[in-house]
């Protein structure tokens, strides 16, 4: 398997995991589902992320999905695997184990509890000895979910300080600015120049491609908007791209409720035939007949804009 | 004046508070702010909010701005004054001073750290004791910002002891569920119908007037939106409403940026003739170059949408 | 073996999980250690608790260590596990695991992310439905690492609802009022009393015993005076319960430091030894020469002051 | 009245705010108040700390009640004016204010929602541009209130920066290797020396003034203790420091629970004579019978240990 470099852009779906309706995994619906992204046209499969509910797989189940999805893939497209877990060991024992599968690189967002930018920046430094430089590594900036900030100077430092930090999934919220100023601060120091797919549900992408992001990573239930939308913008034509994004951006703002979300992900998952079930396991969301309608009604619309709109 | 009833609907801009570039409070354009969403066709003005910068105003500042928006309303919609603070005599002396002033109400968040059921149940009822029954109440429901829950039974509670609560500004994320079991359990129990008009920008105040909302109490900056929207469904249009709703999307999704959304508000304001400056008082977000052109390039794309729609 | 009841009291030591330099598993200090804490008189232990490293344990570690314990034990005293998890399949599979092996019963802290009321007690009749009633529980209220608050209505609802509760671990701060309030109203409304345990380091234990506390569940590394105190206090003997704990309190106060506070409990038992390492697995605290010289002086007055004083 | 230097040593003892039990301001207990502290040998007088319900006066009653300190004190003990706000003009204001009338510096926390390193560090050198090098500074590192994380190396960059910043008022909680990290980076660099005070209600004082405090900065409401303390341990006589500390520790960390604390600090001043009234403004801690009975217990007991240790 090829490994994750510096040039990966586009769409990295965040993948789901499926279950059956009783909670067992699901490992039918993992390969329906994988082709289902590949059919959208991702670039990348990220699987075992933070909204993955990989907290809630034991370690079989683990290991069970990631093998199943990368013999699905079957070399097609990298494959990120997630490895974020407060204990050091954790992280090395599931990145050896992922990349000894086949996995392209892993995902790690930092530790909880982590305060000042000289703790952020010794994290990923220790994470990053212990994995060594043959893991490529995708950093995860995701402070609604961590609590952890990591400001632009420790991303810079942690750029020039460990060669196998290829790419940065950027979901800070309000975090365009950063972008900006990581995008502009690296190449006034002549820094290596690192993949940046962001996150938040693709709630910004437009303005987060204009401003020097390669693509996405996120979970989006209609892959082939962030395909159509990350390809218009590499084409240079932005308003094509936004045109595509505004039809969308109902149900993606819909799907961007923080609890709920997930579910109504999965469930937009099993209606458009990806998987069996929509079942997230507990503790987690479950929606009732009104979400249900509400969905089905937001895509009704999305529907009809796609026939009148002439797109897709 | 007319006092706040639970038959309150429609929209209830939150305002702005104006300052000139150098930071003093703006009270011209207090005046002309006033007049653009009276214009825009706003059922009710809300002043003083959390988001208001309140809290970086003098005392003799409040009551300045208090009194000049009130005095160029002069009666023509009820305006409801934030009067949320740590100390139960500040909320006092605010909210007595406020209805001396002529205001229709006063809207009240829950003091920090309020952890249990029971805390957050005291903390109104004590206020609620303390202002007595002539002033009426909007009790605001914005965990993202105070940190504090409160649940549906603890408003089904205050709303059988506190005749004076008469409306529910909910913006709690993502609270859709919520709101609908509210508006049940309320009349399962033959509870009073209070009024709730919800936050959070508008971002899915579509769903939320089809869940039993009655109007939106937000700042977006493009009222008129709200306007439209909120008549639609009162109207039973809700396609329609929605159809005008997907049209600014794309600009109130951008003004939800946290931190960085109030700058944003403050300059479309000053765009569209409302206020002379877009000053945020610091501690507080600027915008740089690239803000600035990235909400050119949206509110082109809104004008264009307008045009072509035939709405508006 | 027999299992946990409300006629629970005295000092259920919360184990730490002992590790070797290298970061493996340390069975043989399991074995000292469990030594030490009978030798020492406590009337319980409870393993694999939050700040037990439980979440740095992979599947198998748990196992090893619960069963290694278990089978030191040997019936002399009940054992608790600690089975929290945000997943409940993981709850129900370590905690059927737990009582498969000997344990007495289970402690349970809520999962994250429960803001009021109703969901706190939803989830723990929902985990209390999934173990049935056989499995003995004990509420874990530990507000400060969870940030999940639970209110005395809350847990006066519980009591009546699962027979299977019989022990709440009483550690929010500042909670001694809680537990005033608990034991009253539970009295009034003719409840079952239930045992209550303070954890907290054990920091305000004299207070706590004498608002009807039965007894302490901490790791403080001297349980001897958690012993001796909870015996005074059985006795009816206050003032020397007291005069016991001020003497250790400087300590107390010391291993009470968040963070650090896990290490130097570790490094005391290596010291007194209990564990052969005071190894805390990464990303966990490590102490300098000038923690361990500290340590040593707050050591050597304790010595002298024991010797003073007669006690012990 | 002479500045505030690096040069500050010994206890400058955090300051209650008096008020009567129908909650107005008490300003003749203002000056029992200060002459207690006076008596007890404190080095300087902190008004209006965050614990010191700054937050809960008008403006008018903050202004009397520095006045009426100051007037009192009339120049015998340096008095340290808190100035934190959110909005960058109201600490300017309340800064000038409090040097006019004759303060020796001003106190200050970072505004909340500060993240990173460079947000906490520009944060501060704003707010001492904005104030000028003519307003000693005392920078308040109290996390467990702000949110907010100062690291190390922001500490020293801002040293450097900013020449009025001569003390740290250091209560991160566990921050002790931090403190000696501070003292020990600084010197390496060959900064300059600023004074270092602690708080959390001085619950770690031996060790701290061991590692490099100069003294504290706390409201016990046993000042002669913390007076005692720290010139034991300027005379380098740590072991009287200890034994004189070891006597206060069940009170002090009784004072020191959240909430509770103030009220238990006021009406251990009102038992003292210091104050008329022990009220503190609500929303905040009431205490109950227990409390109070709990509280007498633990006076009681000190007095009797005082009276055995010949000591003070």
């Amino acid at each position: 398997m090829q490994k994750l470099t510096e040039q990966a852009k586009g769409v990295y779906i965040i993948s789901a995991t499926p279950f059956t309706d009783s909670g067992e995994l699901d490992l039918a619906s993992a390969d329906t589902l994988t082709d289902f992204y590949l059919e959208k046209g991702v670039d990348g499969i990220t699987i075992l992320g933070i909204l993955g509910e990989a907290h809630k797989l034991t370690e079989e189940e683990t290991e069970q999905f990631m093998q199943r999805v990368l013999t699905r893939v079957n070399g097609r497209v990298p494959v990120i695997v997630g490895v974020s877990h407060p204990s050091h060991r954790h992280v090395e024992r599931l990145a050896k184990k992922a990349m000894a599968c086949g996995a392209a690189g892993v995902m790690l967002a930092p530790a909880p509890n982590l305060k000042t930018d000289p703790q952020v920046e010794n994290y990923f430094l220790t994470i990053g000895e212990l994995l060594g430089p043959d893991i490529p590594l995708c950093l995860q900036d995701y402070p609604q979910s961590t609590g952890v900030y990591t400001s632009v100077p420790v991303m810079l430092r942690l750029i020039e300080a460990l060669p196998q930090l290829v790419m940065l999934k950027h979901e800070e919220l309000s975090g365009m600015g950063k972008l900006s100023q990581l995008r502009r601060q690296s190449a006034e120091r002549g820094l290596r120049r690192i993949s940046i797919l962001v996150g938040n549900g693709g709630l910004f992408l437009p303005q987060e491609l204009a401003r020097g992001a390669d693509g996405a990573m996120t979970g989006f239930a209609w892959p082939e908007m962030l395909v159509q939308v990350c390809r218009a913008y590499a084409e240079g034509d932005a308003t094509r791209g936004e045109d595509i994004f505004d039809r969308y951006l109902p149900l993606l703002r819909h799907e961007f409720q923080y609890g709920i979300g997930l579910a109504l992900r999965k469930e937009t998952l099993r209606r458009r035939g990806a998987i069996q079930h929509a079942r997230v396991r507990p503790a987690g969301p479950a929606l009732d007949q009104n979400d249900l309608d509400e969905l089905t009604g937001l895509i009704d619309r999305l529907k009809q804009k796609l026939q009148q709109g002439g797109v897709q």
